[in-house]
């Protein structure tokens, strides 16, 4: 059994290109949501929201958005990270038919959430445990999931008439894929390379 | 193997007074890091670090600062509220024998993390995907996690010399357990309820 969480976890990839745009399973994505519903949070306050955006003139807009961003990025490189940044698709907007927004209200759960006292970031913390939650359930599944992040969230805000206090955490593009890459696509195309576990342990206090 | 998933998604606890005490494997926690660390992250930036705290007198002085913000918490609550939030336990610091401290580190990946020159807090969100990653983990290999949130990020900075720019996520205690308690705690307790699945789904749009 813990056999197969671990291989989930090795498995999942960030889904950019294998999306085959087919359409995911109503009851598949029903598992998927209940699978992040189920996560923890600060003082069980669930302050996560999912938006399931289909419709392919809003997608498209945001794509639009998206690409715009990538150039801004882009121009921002030293020239040989920008040679090596070019053949990287950063999202599957439109090709993955169905996009699940997560957002993030911090009104959730009253004005006295336990736990959050000290951290007011908590409740974003509990949000993005959400998201892993429907990754890895998708992964299992053998559905794709790609987090596009080159957009501003204001731009996101007004796309989907979020209202001002809640924010947007993540666009997770969904859907069907033919295969999922062995390699993460960053590695494959020698943007960066993963880092030995070992470095990032450390004993009884932070090693300089 | 999907169903072995969603079962441990189902079980995974937030857990406070069940811990036994015993010494976790150390193959065991080998594979938790292991877990944490494939998370994905953004431009593959891989910003987290873990500090493994045995040391009692170390976990004995956060305990009590732990204390000290519960009390300031309990304080700032209405009545009804503070009777309710009496009983309830909010940290296994001392029992558990062990405590990984995810941090995040906003310079890990050089100047130009793929993916973050339009939300600065998307290295953050990808250390709490790998808190979540090693949290389905544990539960699936019977470890208990419980994460503590009362604390000033500033102690805790200080407590385990965690340099400025380097910011502290979670406090997770880990250890074997007695059980996992099928409701949650705040469940059990009647602090809050498990909110519908169906109200936090939206269709197109954010629903206002």
């Amino acid at each position: 059994m813990s056999a197969g969480l671990y291989d989930v976890i090795a498995r999942r990839r960030d889904v950019r290109a294998e999306f085959t745009g087919e359409q995911l399973d109503p009851a598949v994505l029903e598992r998927l949501l209940g699978a992040a519903h189920a996560a923890p949070s600060v003082g069980h306050s669930q302050p996560w929201d999912f938006v399931l955006v289909r419709d392919p003139r809003t997608r498209d807009e945001f794509a639009r958005h998206v690409a715009g961003e990538r150039e801004v990025y882009a121009d921002s490189l030293p020239a040989d990270r920008r040679e090596t940044f070019r053949p990287i698709k950063v999202e599957g907007i439109r090709e993955s038919g169905l996009a699940v927004v997560v957002t993030y209200d911090p009104d959730r759960g009253g004005p006295h959430v336990l736990g959050r006292h000290t951290i007011a970031d908590a409740g974003l913390y509990s949000t993005c445990l959400a998201i892993q939650n429907l990754w890895l359930a998708a992964t299992a599944e053998g559905v794709g999931v790609g987090w596009v992040s080159f957009y501003r969230e204001e731009f996101l805000r007004d796309l989907l008439g979020i209202p001002e206090r809640v924010r947007p955490v993540a666009w997770l593009c969904l859907g069907p894929v033919s295969h999922l890459q062995e390699v993460p696509d960053l590695e494959r195309h020698g943007w960066r390379e993963r880092r030995p576990l070992a470095e990032a342990v450390h004993h009884e206090s932070f090693r300089r």
